[in-house]
């Protein structure tokens, strides 16, 4: 019984090798997350030991790959910032993928049972993941810059919304009298009906959290190195390298990415 | 702070639909389970306990979407059998397998908590995942054998293998001896030094778990029926559907697969 | 002064294998031929000696490769069926499909100096090409089928668009007559206003041009032959076969088709 | 007869966008070239009427696109640099590659024939194209630099092997002797045994020919405009583009890329 008359079938796989010299952003998703939130009784707007259990599994994550030097999430989703030079199961776009999205559902599930406690058979955190190329570092940026505001128009919209819901409006009333609202007309309901300052928000929520792989005193000693000399450095750096959590605007804080030249690398 | 100023980076994303009226095989496999079998000391050549929270995995996936008819799955392995006129996810080839992937360490760690207990932080069950496309059900049977023929060259190595380790041999001897030997060596190895008969070996162990999504009578039945009482019968159907486990020969039995004409469908 | 410095370049070019067991189907479109048919006056709404040129064009491409079992054309586009087993270039589709495009552009040029006469500088015969996987034979039917349909649809318009110009209306008056107007309307204002039976224009306009590959007594021979006499017999029969030109209705007719058996091979 | 039936077959045509903000270059090569030559007794090594075919071919095209901003040929091949920002076609990549070698095809046949004579129905210049995505000018430049090593290594031994033969070697002689050689023993044999001093050879055989899209002045007068006014002033510039012919060394002269900045827009 010789293997080979069947092999023949293996021709139909194929394989995607992510185009090279780009930055790869794999952003994972909760699927169905409203009905999981709905089922394990999340606080609304946002429940921070949900919140945490995210970003234990993201930092986890980041830390056991080497490439991924940044992560950025919110609510149920997170995306990982991969080094340009990433040569991870050789670029191929499925291993990537289908890893990360394993990845995520492994952790999730241990750092909730670690955190909160039992999960049910019919309600356990499923994620889909994407890969996304970008051929500049502008575009990573504008990428980021993206998803907070997206965090930001979703999480202004949700506070708005569970508070009103808090004061006696059903669900249908509020977001009847949401309808139509600019970001202003909301800052204004929440202040004068909720009592409730937008702007004293928790920053983890108004901004989302942004994950940082930091090498101390890269810059000042990176320079002046051959590159032999700079891969060995790296390696060094890397058992160094610790991840540092922010929650501030990376919008229009060109200081702050402009400190972390190694993201460009 | 309007959306669209960043929204542009979105145009970056890709998606592959997979073509049309091809049958779907997902399959998915599982992330260096290798060195995951020794932490959690499974039982060689096969932990049937292991095993089962592999079948039970699988067996609740195909439960929970009707698109899949068929699986096949041995070791740390499974593949999936979609209906080629699947439609979940619009057929997005990333949406669809890492899913798969997620689904499958959920549901892992689910039953193998039930039904052997905890899981340590760094060694949590990942899986990759890809997805094949076959135009017509020849290909599949064909790809079915391919996967049953590697069950048995492997089944039949590593039984050979773990019986002369049992009779003293350090690995290294036993790859030794095995080396360059042909099927029927090792079932006289097995005979004569291991006082074993391969042929009378569990099953599962030679032929993997074959799982099928049966509808009774369904041929019978569905004969002479319009398409729409045909829909409204699948609908009933795939309620009454139940899922059976094989572990018999499907290379060779031509029988075995007409008798299921739903397969085809 | 090694080349392998920069080869390294290379990598970044990527190839598409067309699945293998697909039907392919290689359409080549005329680009920007409405102005290319008004600089070179061709009689409206067909150009008798055009759909020569693009006819003997398709029937050349046809002898030179093997492959092509079948091929449709009207106005300034053709479709070409490729057997399923074709392993030209390796089925890679860039080559394909620019081979395609390149031999259209040389051999309609070549026909047209030899039936009409000079090309202009800026009036080349420019095509594009696309490639199209199709798992099975009745998707291939029903393919050519959309291309005879449109065929009817768009000639039957300019039929009665241009001879309503003849009458003496402008084209604008001509385009505004002919709005929301069905395909019976249309066929009575040729008959009514034009003094045209449409039932009378000519096949190849309403039809369009099937080119097929016809073996001699295929059927009768090619039974009951093993695999190597049915190889060494197919390559006899490549040498005996011609191209045979239709203008018939492939939509309906499935007596036409069932006497092509090698069109599904 | 309505087309909706049939048109679902549409459903399976494919597009493949190519990745925005990467420079594309589309290669362009003979198909059988070799044959090509001999059939129409080609001057070797090199024949100078076939690369002014050539050259007049890629500038026509370069006219035609202002997408086009550079090229680079020899023998039978030609590399062209699109622009980043290129949306031509959407940057659909059939569409691109298909026109390209179709161009191909027109414009050799029309110079040709202006410079050179007839061309004979089976032998008529067939080409293949492919599109190739880079993410950086430093890419771009190590690809041009790579195609001109290869010009450089391809025509040193060409120009040894047809002087050897006109010395009266056959082509298999000639072949044996150049096995094994490096770059210095070609140049040796040429100077001693063929009285040629490959140095003094014409800089088009050595180098290939560069086409670049030259806008003058643009340097000093496109600073401190607003994107209004620049994009006016690159339709102005357009029409006052010329295309400068070139034959030196692109791999060492950061000064000539240096003075085309326009190139990495």
């Amino acid at each position: 019984m010789a293997n080979s008359r069947y092999e023949y079938v293996k021709q139909f796989e194929k394989e995607n090798y992510l185009l090279q010299d780009c930055y790869i952003i794999i952003r994972v998703d909760g699927k169905s997350f409203h009905k999981f939130s709905s089922h394990y009784n999340f606080n609304k707007p946002n429940d921070e030991k949900a919140l945490e259990v995210m970003n234990l599994t993201a930092e986890k994550i980041m830390n056991k790959y080497d490439d991924i030097l940044m992560a950025y999430g919110d609510s149920d989703e997170y995306s990982f910032l991969l080094r340009k030079s990433c040569s991870l199961f050789d670029r191929r776009e499925m291993k990537l993928i289908t890893l990360f999205s394993s990845l995520m559902s492994c952790y999730y599930i241990y750092y909730w049972q670690k955190l909160i406690g039992q999960l049910d058979e019919d309600h356990l955190p499923l994620f889909d993941a994407r890969a996304i190329l970008y051929p500049n570092f502008n575009l990573v940026r504008d990428y980021f810059s993206w998803r907070q505001v997206d965090c930001h128009i979703n999480n202004l919209y949700n506070t708005t919304f569970w508070n009103l819901v808090k004061l006696g409006l059903t669900p249908q009333e509020s977001e009847k009298k949401l309808m139509g609202t600019i970001s202003s007309d909301k800052h204004e309901i929440l202040f004068k009906e909720c009592d409730i300052n937008y702007n004293n928000e928790p920053e983890m929520f108004k901004k989302g959290t942004i994950l940082v792989k930091q090498f101390d005193n890269y810059e000042m000693q990176s320079n002046n190195l051959t590159i032999r000399q700079k891969q060995r450095y790296d390696k060094k750096l890397k058992k160094q390298s610790i991840i540092v959590k922010y929650h501030n605007d990376i919008i229009n804080d060109n200081e702050w990415w402009n400190n972390k030249p190694w993201l460009k690398d």
